[in-house]
């Protein structure tokens, strides 16, 4: 078992990333590259895993970490535990996958009463050293002994009040104060764990370290990994590291940088800095931060910033990131401390950014030459791409139209629009998401702990926090619209309200459940709901796309059940309509009833009355489908929908279906019965009506083929695939075709030019995977129903899912990943299993995916090592699923 | 190909079925038995394949038929069409595959204007000559002409009316009469279909064949092999054999016997003979026969029989069906005709008997040395033993106490007793049936059109026909409770009403949907409602039995669901307890209540309180169950119920509730919202519910294992199964059985001794089929659930599959069979993965089958075949389940 390497160490990099983790593997290539790092030591995840399994530290450790503490020694002239000039080390987490903010660090070690006179000569600063000292109570307090943080936060408000300044920044208590906060802090640990403050700076390490390796299994990472799906069975590495100071006094201070603005991708360093602060208080953001430069800062306002106090810091620090972004090939987030004026950077990572950053960063730095094509299509989550196409509110020109006005504004922290009831604790997020509700995410911070209801909210406010505070950098990843730092807004926890207190409105009270709606690009909240309207372009997206669909190997087709959503589909470059659900196009009030007549119907006569008039309205919306498709495929699946949805429920409809049909209201509400099932999602729907209901695919097929031959007519070619719901036999599809057949005959008289129609079968089925070789005698192609065969293959109910599946992914972490998202490796499965024997009986068949699993970039990526043909998305998703193509194919 | 065989022809057993059909063959074999058989041949199934295939004959099958023809000729010394002495032909169907009744006849073939004189000549009787003719017009008309037979039975009733005597029977027509008709029919068949009756018998002899092939496809013959599930692509052949007459005089007749009782089994001839008939009449019920001794007649009454009228045609009848039954080693069903006092046998087959008459005959057979047990064991059908634990009515006794009488009085065509709704169509009978009605089909007489009704409906009543007749025959075979013969009983089937007039009581009419109860053993009728009681035994079935449990190798579990339950079980020869559905337990008012409480309540303390009581309640049945099973194996199944369906509905309910846990309505309601769900078979249930519901499967472990040890500490040994519902995820078993080792340790303090408590895992979704072998090293044994993993793998809810799985069957010819009765090839094909990746993971897993599949012969035997270790049957179904275990094995 390897022990430790000191962060200068020369080392293979992914040896390197697994024995040391990624923190510290950024520490070690900053170190090589000649930047300015607190030199250290990385104890390795060997160490960690066997302490993990043990509890106890491998032989040789001690000797190990004394050994290189006291090259540290060397390094800087310090003695760890010297009271005259001494060092201190911060003990910090790193695991081989990333966990941003999941696992505990402790700064500061190596403070105690005997130091603490050395510190204050050597920096000239009581106050510092006194700061230092204090911090390390409170982490010392908080993650080796688990004491509430609150109690130590109380004892500081305490404080400040008894001196009659509750509101005084931290930084400006006087000497006085911070002895006393010392003294209280030292009682508090005692008091709340029964044993004191340990003196010895050798305790004082490995106490810290046994938490750090502890922290692996604290709840917040076991859940965050489950959320993540990231294995068990790792561990962490622990980075001892020499303190440098931010708060040593004026000329100090700590940062974090973007090498480009994590928000619109330009190519500028963007990122705040807090004088006389470590590093924490910038990211935890209870004090508002400077921006670096002028061009960061909110617009308008006059702010200090660091390129103006400290030109020559701020000076390293951009040329630190050009370094490091050149060395990575992709945009960076640094954190630096600047002790006396010189900066240090204590970390490294690929920055989190927005979707429209990511793709225009991307695409920045292949024309920059720093990227080929195919490692910039790698560079784009494909999953972020449907912000870009993310709803937004009305403009503010519209709004003040209709005379609304932003009840408070905050900071942009991630760009979108959202509408939803508010709640006040992630928790309720979750429990009010799955019953269905819109819910926006209302703190006064978050931290980690709130990271499963940033997840379910559609938008998510605090009160404090900058641009790079936890809600704003984790909102971001999600890709959830976010507006932090909104300082006028008050929460009261536990009367569940808050209270908007913008100066040029009246004050608002709003309660848990009202309706809040926030503009992630702008930071404006309104109370009440917002109408969404889709989203503005980015330019260098054409160009990306254009890269992926050269790079995939799958078609990518939409799914677009109107004339409107097929040509919205056609400019977000789908190949073809993949999916065209016809019982979408019932939702009209005018064509819902004509259908609800259709089946209430008693007479002949009168059935054929309505579904005439429904194939009336079908073909014409057929016709403009295929004049917008101009030739390309366009699969129309025949009706699947639970009759039950489609009948008249409430009296004036009921009413209005029984003059229709000359009836009597409990007629009407006889015939319904007929549709009425337990289990709507699992009986008389898809084939089985279409084969029972007298009419229903006859009238929609007469309605396609009249109107492939109307466009035939006029010119336009028309390539018609019609796909059947639902297929459990293979006896309904030959039923089914005998059917086309014979409308085909009716509807043309002779060979028609210019249209081709094909009949596919969904395999949404067990069954249907497993006669898979009998359906492909029948049928011309295949799609795979996601949905439905996740339903099936798992027997969950996608409606009543939610009763149990998020309970069983967060609470009970039994389950990872939304299978209604993700394809389940077992749908998969049984996926593989139908291509294989459809591929015996015929081969060359087409097959591909549809449904909501068709826009996900996992699924797709499933789909592409399956060797399916086409992907069906949502519109939404219709970039990010061609992106994502691409890089399943590139992978 | 071979064209033709004669009776004669010595061929062998496995291509004389193949080749000539079931029918011919048992001619065939009677003829080397040198039993009296017409003489005749068969055109082969070969040739009506290739005539089904090309419309044309084969080449040189005129030649062959001729030659044939020219044979019999010289063995009867008759000629085909010689005016003075002329030979008649029956041209008979039968297919390899018994299909009785529903292909095509013709008798008399070979009858013209020239050959009467001769006929006339030669039997004396001028009556007779034309009844041959009058036949043969309407069977050609009818089968050849494809004119409906209405049509000539409405020239005859004409006729009759005519001649003022609207009732007379056919036999007493005076000869004037029998001119008319022939020439009334003559005109009719010209009329109707445009050419007149061939006088050339050439061209008769030709039609008939014709037509005989044809029928093969004719709807009803479709529909039926359909409903059967007998293969297409096969064909019929055509049997051409001299006529006999039972129509020449009063010393003739046509006659059926049973070689035993039908009904009882008892070693008596049994049967019915009608004088001055040809065989259709016997069958078609029209007139009331004669038995054929007096020991098979209606009690009470004097008839005339054959025995009596015609001793020496009786015993030859009776020496016949000696040898036949000891020849074929099965009791036989034969048709004879007596012409002028000479009995010729027409067929031979085994015979439809009752289910208790299948197991006395069997079991008889083995004590006469005349079957092996193994070959009585194949005898009878494992379905029909259902029959003898089948339900009767209240003993007359109790009736009689009780106020009510039969309201009608027929024959007792077959045992059993129903109650439903009356229908009068066939049609109805499958729409309403399909709604959940119970139906009872009330028709003047069946003929195979009928039968789709009579599988549906729970008995069936007929105005006319004997204990042979076409409803009696076919509702023994279907082991449905029938009544036939029921004269006085009057339909009318335009109003849909009928009415019973007997005697002794007043005058009722009943419509459409009234009540109605029968006894298939006395032939009762009675209006309304009757509740049904369990059956009498049949002594033979224990020994039966004996031999089906040792040739068997599979285990017979019982599904019991409450102590009752289980001690009916074991009397019923169950090995153990295969499911008992806890659920169950809770349909008792008081528990119920328990359990809505359990489920509103909001407060801990509240649900721990109303959780403790249904602990109590199942704590006492799971100790009875244990002790009633001795030791045997006891598989209890945790909670597997739609929670929504346990929910207080009704006001009181939710009043009661309400009170109980201090509630408001709106409260109780809001939390019952909780429970309800949209596709509540496939939502949280089962172990979804069991671990989010806090305390509810903790209740019934605890509930069971404190049970286990009750008993244990009496001295009763405990053998436990516990069975996980729903399982999708491995991670289920594993968080289930940490549940149970936690509640364990609670219960026993120390090891317990006679206590076996393994936990098995229910495979009934495809996801579970695909984890077996992660589930393997978790579970115990696999229990599949039959029912849960068809609606999965079919995507049918099986409470609406009633929507379009019967149309499939019936209607529209898409499926065969029921999948939720019998297992789905492909749901097998998924158990087969199953067991493939559990036993590769665990070899010498455990697996069985439950649910209702589990007592059908055809699910049985896929068991057998599947290597399963045991199946759970329902409790009516164990002795069926036992002895279709044995065939299935046997076989």
């Amino acid at each position: 078992m390897t022990l430790l390497y000191p962060l200068d160490a020369e080392l293979d990099p992914d040896v390197r990333l697994r024995l040391l983790g990624t923190k510290a593997s950024g520490l070690h290539e900053m170190t090589a590259l000649g930047i300015p790092v607190p030199p250290g030591f990385t104890i390795t995840t060997e160490v960690g895993e066997s302490f993990r399994e043990t509890g106890e530290w491998p032989e040789g450790l001690e000797t190990a970490v004394q050994g290189a503490i006291r090259n540290l020694e060397r390094q800087l002239g310090r003695g760890y535990g010297d009271p005259n000039d001494p060092l201190l080390v911060s003990v910090r987490s790193g695991a081989p996958i990333s966990m941003p903010g999941m696992m505990d660090t402790i700064l500061n070690v190596g403070v105690n009463e005997a130091t603490i006179p050395g510190l204050v000569a050597k920096h000239g600063n009581e106050w510092f050293a006194l700061d230092a000292y204090r911090r390390l109570l409170q982490m010392y307090g908080t993650v080796v002994r688990g004491i509430g943080s609150d109690r130590f936060q109380f004892r500081l408000a305490e404080l400040k009040t008894q001196r009659g300044q509750p509101r005084m920044a931290d930084s400006e208590l006087p000497v006085s104060a911070m002895r006393e906060l010392v003294s209280d802090f030292s009682s508090l640990i005692e008091e709340a764990s029964g044993s004191p403050f340990p003196q010895d700076v050798e305790v004082q390490l490995w106490d810290a370290v046994r938490a750090v390796f502890a922290s692996w299994d604290n709840q917040r990472a076991i859940r965050y990994r489950r959320i993540q799906g990231i294995a068990e069975g790792i561990a962490t590495a622990c980075t001892v590291q020499a303190m440098v100071f931010g708060n040593t006094g004026a000329e100090s201070g700590s940062g974090v940088a973007f090498t480009r603005n994590p928000s619109s991708g330009d190519k500028q360093l963007y990122g705040e800095y807090l004088p006389t602060a470590q590093g924490e208080d910038v990211v935890a953001g209870s004090r508002t931060p400077w921006p670096l430069t002028s061009t960061g800062a909110a617009p308008g306002k006059e702010t200090m910033t660091l390129e103006g106090a400290s030109p020559e810091a701020f000076a390293l620090v951009s040329s630190y990131c050009e370094t490091l972004e050149r060395h990575f090939g992709d945009m960076q987030d640094i954190e630096f401390t600047v002790e006396n004026g010189k900066p240090y950077v204590l970390q490294t990572r690929a920055a989190k950014r927005t979707a429209r950053a990511a793709v225009r960063v991307a695409v920045h730095m292949v024309h920059e030459g720093v990227l080929s094509k195919e490692q910039a299509l790698l560079r784009v989550d494909a999953r972020s791409l449907e912000q870009l196409l993310q709803a937004r509110l009305p403009s503010d020109a519209d709004l003040a139209a209709r005379g609304i006005e932003a009840a408070a504004t905050g900071l942009p922290a991630s760009p979108g629009a959202a509408t939803g009831r508010i709640v006040f604790h992630a928790d309720d997020a979750v429990r009010w998401a799955a019953e269905g509700q819109d819910v926006i995410l209302v703190r006064p911070e978050t931290s980690a702990d709130d990271i499963h209801g940033m997840k379910v909210a559609k938008g998510v406010v605090t009160a404090a926090g900058g641009m790079t505070s936890h809600a704003a950098v984790v909102a971001r990843g999600l890709g959830k619209c976010c507006v932090v730092g909104c300082s006028s807004l008050q929460v009261d926890f536990r009367d569940k309200t808050l209270t908007l207190r913008e100066p040029s409105t009246e004050t608002r009270l709003l309660r848990e459940g009202d309706l809040l709606s926030l503009d992630g690009s702008t930071g404006k909240i309104y109370a009440g709901a917002l109408d969404l309207m889709a989203s503005a372009t980015v330019e260098e997206l054409a160009e990306l796309m254009i890269w992926a669909d050269e790079a995939r190997r799958m078609r990518v087709y939409a799914e677009a059940d109107t004339p409107q959503a097929a040509r919205a589909a056609l400019s977000y470059g789908a190949e073809g309509v993949g999916l065209c659900r016809t019982e979408r196009m019932f939702f009209a009030p005018k064509r819902l009833f004509a259908m609800q007549c259709a089946l209430i119907a008693m007479e002949d006569r009168q059935r054929r009355h309505w579904l005439a008039e429904l194939e009336r309205a079908q073909r014409e919306d057929f016709i403009e489908i295929f004049e917008a498709m101009k030739g390309r495929p366009v699969t129309i699946r025949l009706l699947d929908r639970a009759l039950e949805e489609l009948l008249p429920e409430d009296e004036p409809s009921v009413r209005a279906v029984a003059e229709a049909l000359d009836l009597e209201l409990p007629e009407v509400a006889k015939a319904s019965d007929r549709y009425r099932e337990t289990n709507p999602a699992f009986g008389h729907r898809g084939v089985r009506a279409g084969l029972t209901v007298p009419g229903l695919y006859d009238m929609q097929l007469r309605a396609m083929l009249s109107a492939a031959r109307e466009c035939t007519e006029r010119g336009v070619t028309v390539e018609l695939e019609v796909l059947i719901p639902m297929v459990a036999f293979t006896s309904e599809v030959v039923a089914l075709r005998e059917v086309l057949d014979r409308v085909h005959a009716e509807v043309f008289t002779s060979k028609p030019k210019g249209f081709v129609c094909r009949v596919g079968t969904m395999i949404e089925l067990p069954r249907s995977c497993l006669i898979a070789d009998e359906l492909a005698r029948h049928a011309d192609f295949f799609s795979f129903g996601g949905n439905d065969l996740t339903q099936t293959v798992l027997g969950v109910s996608r409606e009543d899912a939610n009763r149990f599946l998020p309970l069983y992914r967060n609470e009970l972490g039994l389950l990872v990943g939304d299978p209604f998202t993700i394809l389940d490796p077992r749908v998969v499965e049984m996926m593989r299993i139908a291509l294989e024997r459809g591929h015996a009986a015929r081969p060359g068949l087409v097959a591909g995916l549809c449904g909501d699993q068709g826009g996900s970039p996992a699924s797709i990526e499933a789909c592409e090592r399956l060797g399916l043909d086409f992907v069906s998305a949502p519109l939404a998703q219709l970039p990010g699923a061609r992106l994502a193509a691409a890089q399943a194919r590139i992978r």
